[in-house]
């Protein structure tokens, strides 16, 4: 159950920098390439021919050459020649927009002719450079909307997180969830308490001391279909908080983007982008790895949480306070599904 | 097919020394851990808030802790707090009643109103400090009851354990199989034989010859649901046998509790206890060492049997005399699933 | 989809030598092993006591023992004896017409009556001290019939294996297929290129030199149900080619059988027969080695293409000219199949 009229992250260019890559985003399997003049091109994974996987073959000279016996297949998913052949009774294979962006490789897996760029999320950020940023990704054996869940309500660190992100404080404030449009908001700010480890090493990191009274928050927001961006930082306690001054703070943003690949099963592009030493690469290196390290507890969780609900189908889950982020950004994808669900003329309508 | 309205060996206390312990018994996912006062206790293994395994939590002052968002779960499978939240009207899990006696934890995964801790299967040796115990568990992918034909037929140690326990003698003697009221006894006695090389060693292990003629003996006892112990022993030949004087023989009862996983997998809990050289703990180690080798012999004759009955489900099996205390066993595991069937005035009718 | 009255091969003898072998052969479940005089029988692998697998069984005696509780089958499936029980009422297990020829144990998994071991295919090589053999087994997770439209159709080498056997005269070269009978035959002559690397190391083997051109040929013939055999050879440039003389050539034959396990499985005997350098063995080994490398090639890519087939089960593949050997012998199997399916009277009149 996901929307796929929409842009998804499908990859980074470092994935497809030597070869092609084989995917599979929303159940269509799909192979990502470098084009002609570099250009990114995705396409059906499926040769034409004898249905071996593209995504095994070379480029050659902008060419997707299919790795079995030399299809050479086109940017549109038209058969350009093979060798000895006359192609042009070939079948076509679907071609799927795709831009490079930001960094990424996005792509609209469902009807083509609805892909429009305009549409992909805007990243501030990743334009400006003011900001660093670096991240990683994971293949995820659980219901994306599960790591939505997860995202969007950080109570969880208290307990996955304890010994790097997690702290009491958070259990304790209350969180205010609103939806604005085809955004939903959950906030939370806790006042004069103690860094924990991963934020005091983010304080050193930035040259502040580590060992005062924080002014900490959390920022959630969820925008369809699938992302979650989190402004997370601490300032030193008494200074403005998410408005103290740029000295006297440590601000990042935590960057989620959750590509369904099955039913069950997703691509967890992770990351974070700062603000402060920017140049500083080890730093970058450093904040990946520890920031590794907990999606790596968030991932055995929410792959036990899949297998339980899978051997439950009949239980229902609560929804507390804490859960309106997920539940209020399930609302917002269920309402896509039902648009993709409605007869063309009713979803123009709507 | 199993009987659920019965105690089962869960785990063993090692196994929830230090953490909760996610193990489905019988088809029903279960966490055990130890509550208020070393209490063991058994729930389900789901937490009413977003159904992750409450097994992947910690217990905290004696109560279990989702490690998910930290609901506390009571002991009786009622919420009893969680950080922001009124938990008044979450809904209860279910709570399975269990017993820490013989040095396992028993729990009965069927109707709980059923559950009287005065029908656990009562082993006279664990609460006798003349006799020491040793023991493992394997995981076995076959249905439990494979294993009961098993151990209530040892022929198979001629060609299974043809190393250690195994001789020829087993098969040329004839077995005698009865059942008394819920309980089958199939006896084999062989006179005047050489021992094996296990029963070699646990002569000399009790201070006698090795080499001498003995008599051997082999009592396999099932009662329901799944336990089969089997006394074994040899005796220097002409003292009596089974009836010789302790100084003339080595005796054991070798420990068998089988608790169905699933229709084609179970927890095998194996082990030994025997009256001899009870303080010698070198020697319960090396006995323990000797006996999960020759178990393991049968773990790979056993799940090669399941997958073979998998893939011909049309063929049925001879049933023959030295069968008889599988089928006998059977017969009364029939019964059970019977009477678990019929309506509950008929069931207290039988 | 695999005819099954016919002739495959099932192992090799090594694979029999030590104790019985448990295979698949088109679905059936088969144990093969040495009985009395050192002769192979095939039965089904099922002991009618408990139905073990008796393949992990031993061979006493000529005698095929089951390794669970020593029933002793006889080579015709039925029970010899076992100890202490009569066995006059056992059921018999299904016995499998087989016969070890040309260095291969065959079987014949379908109506045993129609078993003719005049009708196994002929292998002029095998009995000729001219001629020398190496090769192996692939184990490999696809229709079989995929294996054999990879053999009758050679342009992948071009693009599968081009550090190899593959070079571009390949696809340049045009490819003449024809059915003759039951035999399929796919033929490609290319005068005057480059040996590849595979040949060049052939040419040395045989004292020619390797840094001229050659005449290159390729002649694979398919027969039912699924060898195929592959004639293969560069000779001097100019010296006639396939036709010329022994001092100025390379010839060998790529011998391919292909035996279904299941639907989607198959194993796959891979070896070459060469009339040069006959008692060399470590060019046989080399040979071998070299070959082994190529083929698992092919299974790489084989088994890709058995899953993008199983996800998109709609979508019809193209068949193209150089696609002719594997159709035509999908042609012959096709109609292998329908004389199974057909009743009685009409496959003879058939």
């Amino acid at each position: 159950m996901y929307p796929k009229n929409a842009w998804y992250v499908a990859c980074t260019p470092d994935e497809i920098a030597h070869k092609p890559l084989g995917r599979t985003i929303c159940g269509e399997r799909i192979v990502f390439y470098r084009g002609e003049g570099g250009r990114v091109v995705a396409l059906e994974d499926f040769c034409p021919h004898r249905g071996a996987p593209l995504s095994l073959g070379q480029v050659c000279e902008g060419k997707l050459v299919c790795g079995y016996h030399g299809l050479v297949m086109g940017e549109e998913g038209k058969t350009v020649s093979m060798p000895g052949q006359r192609v042009g009774g070939f079948p076509c294979i679907k071609r799927f927009a795709v831009e490079e962006r930001y960094g990424f490789i996005w792509v609209w897996p469902g009807d083509q002719a609805q892909a429009d760029t305009a549409k992909i999320h805007h990243l501030e950020w990743a334009q400006n450079s003011d900001w660093a940023y670096g991240g990683g990704l994971y293949h995820i054996q659980a219901d994306y909307r599960l790591m939505i869940d997860n995202l969007m309500d950080l109570t969880h660190e208290t307990y996955v997180h304890s010994t790097s992100i997690g702290q009491k404080e958070i259990d304790e404030t209350p969180v205010t969830t609103k939806t604005e449009g085809e955004q939903v908001v959950t906030s939370r700010f806790m006042d004069n308490v103690m860094a924990p480890p991963f934020w005091q090493a983010n304080l050193r990191g930035n040259g502040l001391p580590d060992d005062q009274p924080v002014d900490r928050w959390q920022v959630c927001r969820f925008t369809p279909p699938s992302h979650v961006m989190i402004e997370v930082g601490v300032a030193l306690a008494g200074h403005g908080g998410y408005h103290a001054p740029a000295d006297k703070k440590v601000y990042s943003i935590v960057v989620d983007f959750i590509t369904p690949e099955t039913e069950t099963s997703h691509w967890y592009f992770w990351g974070m982008a700062r603000n402060f030493n920017v140049k500083d690469e080890a730093l970058t290196a450093q904040i990946r790895e520890n920031q590794g390290m907990v999606f790596a507890e968030d991932t055995e969780m929410l792959e036990a949480q899949q297998r339980s609900l899978l051997a439950h189908p009949a239980r229902r889950l609560l929804m507390l306070n804490i859960d309106a982020g997920g539940v209020q950004s399930r609302r917002i994808i269920d309402r896509l599904l039902a648009a993709e669900r409605a007869p063309a003329g009713e979803a123009v309508a709507a």
